[in-house]
């Protein structure tokens, strides 16, 4: 369905070529300093255009809030927002109309809905994800209200071209303590913080769009100043929802925390994250952090990290040896400018789900909490 | 929470050493047969003491079905199973007491409750997923009876040692499309079909038995026949409720569908899947399967294959330098034998929670099917 | 939270003085007709201003479809609808703002949220069911399509005059069976088909509206031609729902379905509905229908008809002796024009309630009805 | 579906000739003492067999917690609970077989699932309730260490025969104020506190056994000491939740709160509740409680009171002219002793149904403060 979150909640809608996109926020808290220019900023971070690197149509994406706030102060209502969809093109892209795009949602919409929109993927559109970004802004204004929660996710890989994210390095957790949203912008839209490897990254990007085609990347994220406990045991581990989060968001191949994939060889005594007593903080926390801020399901007060791969861009304007929806062979060569890399603004969208997912696991936490607290 | 799913739904409670563990799945369809055969073989591929590169620790776990049945028919209502914790143990782990075991749940469990049970890590025990694995068995024998559904999991690499799981390898697809639960247990415990490096991974768990230490490994998994048009588009894309379902079972670090993290540097042009149109099947396929059968969060009826790292067992004999719970330095070894390498028996696990998300999305776009079918 | 149902799902939002309400309806079939045409009809007949009973403010309530349709046609995906608030007059109430309107939710909400809106009880605003009454249009279409499924509430009662709603009269059936929308809409904007007490019932308004206050009323609604099954066994049993639904509605204060409170002293004997084949429908059907068409949580194919008590209007210029928020007795009278009874307006709200519960309830059940037709 | 509540959520299973019945209660605050001496009491407060006038069948409903608890305090994982089914006989209805009972389930179900339980309406059987009386009193518990949340119902109608419940008479008013378990419990199992009219209730009872039939009647229920602020504005409002909690309760037919139907009839002027301010409680209270305690959906911390009609008991001995599932038309009369008036003992099914509701609510609302309190 489209909607995320049980108690900070968001529902949104719109394809590509409809009147608008947006969404509902039900569940902020009421009370907060909220006006469109703290929403502003990601939606246009999100969008198109920002580069040579990324596809030159200019979407305005200006967010309109519609309910929910009164003299810039959320009421504790749902918040709907909508952005209009400026570039209403619904034919331009006709002549692919016989073939479903490979690797796109095209086929599987058609199996799904036996309808075909006209923009071939209909909600598999990246357009979609504006609603969620929207969304995430005010799930990121209340996390920085509560305990200067930081949020920041960066390129850390595109191609061949990845920046060093070894998760037993102890220069990787320095990044990580470190790296913040205006440095990640400070590099240029292709947004990798390793300066020695940014330039490559964006020689492969160019590489790619010389030859109409397309390369993926992963995109890193880190969250610092999270509480402890926060997380369900069971099915809604904390790791599984940011999983949940990150494979819904269009193009994503993956999700790995901590130590990930590269954790496995490595045995308990050297994997476990040791404990230890510090003074500043007055509680306990570990020497290293190859759990990646989760233990059991359940925040831990470290930093939380993970990685999540972007394949390369479905649609390239490269000729594609494939069939039509009535299964006759023939070539595609999709027209128009296509964005040949869309890792560097999945950044905005990583940002805003990890921002979802905290919110509402914060809030199930305090009810919990204060039914600890009066309980006896 | 501790349910899973919206119109296939396992609820499941549980922890190591109360009266028992188990569940409750509703949404079972009536008229199914259904007896405890059905459930209790993967239960038993699930469970400790299978060989001795597993925990000797002899658990039964037998299950008991409470409700829901008549004459071995399911009734379409709740069917409730539990398994009787045989080994109640509660201070058999006494010395740790004063330390939570690095890496486990004990200090989230302890932040997120404050109240520790002598268990530890309560609910992150490995015996939680005894519900999960029965109700998936449930869930297996009805996706069984819609398309033959076949949902296979193996080990495809222990700490150093991999198989091939190359997704751009056709072998590593002709494997995925014969496996076989046999096949897979035929090899031993160990459970990798590549006899080529089975031997090699034996070998290094009991290297790190021999340490008193543990190692980790990945699980990959692959679903045939699924039907197309499965998964939600928006937040609930299939892969999105895969991973959700992944990085909920213990010690999961990660998850990767399709070409996953390899897959980001290989380009548009070649990453993408065409299509052809198949006499057999009469419809469109696609010629390769990097998009791991589900494309736009929608399944178009390719094989389904993902991988699933889990880190090395967080609890070992060796001993650890850590803190108490008070902040004290200290060092800890745990008692008892530990299991060196939960990866084999991750398996059925695995596979339980792969049947709970197809059996939910599967219901799920069956009622759109009908409304699609009746509306004009 | 703003959401309603499981699979066929709406989202509202909005309140009296904000920019605009609407919702987002998630779950419709895809492929159905639907343009604007098929929803404006019930949000003109849920407008204020129709006739002298009820407030003159002339809302126009015009809704713009911005999602989920292409060429008239239904995408599957969210259907997001929007009303503008072209009345937005945030200050008119300023007098009253030291008062908390007594029977009002300004108190509640000033307690819930720690903040007051402009328009005071917020979401309380009868404004909100606008969304509620859109979404609903689009679900009786779908119920129109599956079974000519037809829902018709109307006015049994304002004050102390009372049309005939007795369970165990036969007329009351007969009314039951043939009534129409059409009929009641040509009562005028009393909306009673019983032309023998509905123009009491008008002077009944007219009476309390001289006296600058207000009364209440009861709506009866009906339920043809709904297919058998539906309704979960346990807590979501259909009246359940429907009684969710009902008490959801702005100042409903009850519920009864079938032989509703008078059942209760006709004994077993005479209150059981007994069966008989029915030659024509080729199946089991009651003599009677005190149940109201549910049994056991389950429809029965007979008639659902239950009735639901509004209270009177809880804002009146009468002078009311009560407290402003800091606690000072003082007499308040709200300035402007206020409806003296919302009985007649809540109709078109019950039917869309009533369609949103029945058409989540068709598609649960037609998931089951796939799965009972597939399990051996 | 079989689960209720969302923070504060159960799920129950079991039908009436399975194992046992029972449920899971998930979201129970960590910490609190319980025991199963907290719950056996309103389980044999439910159960039949208390007196002459309810069914003799003896059963002992003995809880057996399962999990959730260490050392007689809560851990906050899910505490699981059954009550074996001792009275396993599931052919004693044999002779019935033929017949759907006239307005059991019996039908419905056959319609719904398409198998016939032996013990007919599956799970429309009273027993199913077991499990929401166990998860209730532990919801009570929780409540009454909030802030002494006191909920207690009684038998206000049987038959013809009725207490004084007039919404508008200070008496009713004082005795809802005062009254408490003990006190109902004393009267007997007619569980009517009026000693005026608790005789002739048993008389009426007394007079349709004697006749092998049924009878009807009211419960009234009435909740003290909760605080403001609980309740969602819009579909969640609190009497919408607690209406759905009642109207899933077998064999209920409404549910009418504060004033409920009776007060339609009294206009604006008088029906609305003025504030004054409390000097004991510091606070706004109001001079009359027409509204039940609940305005725009959420508590104002007066008294909520609602009632809520039970039906006469569907299985009677006396002999029903009715059809069988096949059509032929017959004379049904069911065998062995069945409860004559299922009302007093619905008393402990309310007051668990409306602690779920309770508990959630205040959960949900404490997670809203705690945003509300750090947001700026």
């Amino acid at each position: 369905m489209s909607s995320f979150g049980k108690i900070f909640r968001v529902t949104t809608y719109g394809e590509s070529h409809c009147q608008s996109v947006g969404c509902i926020v039900d569940g902020v808290p009421p009370g907060m300093s909220l006006t469109s220019e703290d929403i502003q900023p990601q939606l246009t971070r999100r969008r198109p255009g920002q580069s040579k690197l990324s596809t030159p149509r200019n979407e305005k994406d200006k967010v309109h809030i519609q309910s929910g706030l009164e003299y810039d102060k959320t009421l504790g209502t749902p918040i709907a927002m909508l952005i209009k969809n400026e570039d209403q093109r619904p034919h331009d892209y006709s002549d692919m109309d016989a073939y479903p795009r490979p690797s796109h949602a095209d086929y599987t919409y058609s199996e799904k809905y036996g309808i075909k929109a006209s923009s071939g993927g209909g909600r598999a559109s990246a357009r979609e994800t504006i609603g969620r970004v929207a969304a995430g802004a005010i799930a990121e204004k209340f996390l920085k209200q509560v305990n200067n929660v930081e949020i920041v996710a960066f390129t850390s890989q595109i191609g061949e071209v990845k920046m060093d994210r070894n998760p037993f390095d102890p220069k990787f957790h320095q990044l990580l303590n470190t790296i913040t949203r205006e440095k990640v912008d400070s590099v240029g839209f292709i947004r990798c913080p390793d300066l020695s490897v940014a330039p490559d990254m964006v020689k492969e990007i160019e590489k790619y769009r010389g030859q109409q085609d397309s390369i993926g990347g992963v995109v890193t994220c880190v969250v610092r100043n999270l509480p402890t406990g926060l997380g369900e045991p069971c099915f809604d581990k904390l790791e599984a929802m940011l999983a949940h989060a990150m494979l819904s968001i269009p193009a994503s191949k993956g999700f790995e925390i901590g130590s990930g994939f590269a954790g496995v060889s490595v045995p308990g005594s050297k994997h476990n994250d040791m404990f230890y007593y510090d003074e500043e903080s007055k509680r306990l926390r570990t020497k290293t952090n190859n759990s990646g801020g989760i233990q059991g399901g359940i925040s831990n007060g470290e930093n939380i990290y993970f990685s999540v791969p972007f394949k390369s861009t479905a649609t390239i304007s490269k000729e594609q040896h494939t069939a039509t929806y009535d299964g006759k062979d023939g070539i595609l060569a999709a027209k128009g400018r296509h964005d040949p890399a869309v890792t560097p603004r999945a950044i905005p969208i990583v940002e805003a789900m990890t921002a979802l997912v905290l919110a509402d696991a914060l809030l199930i936490q305090k009810s919990r909490d204060y039914g600890r607290s009066v309980v006896h």
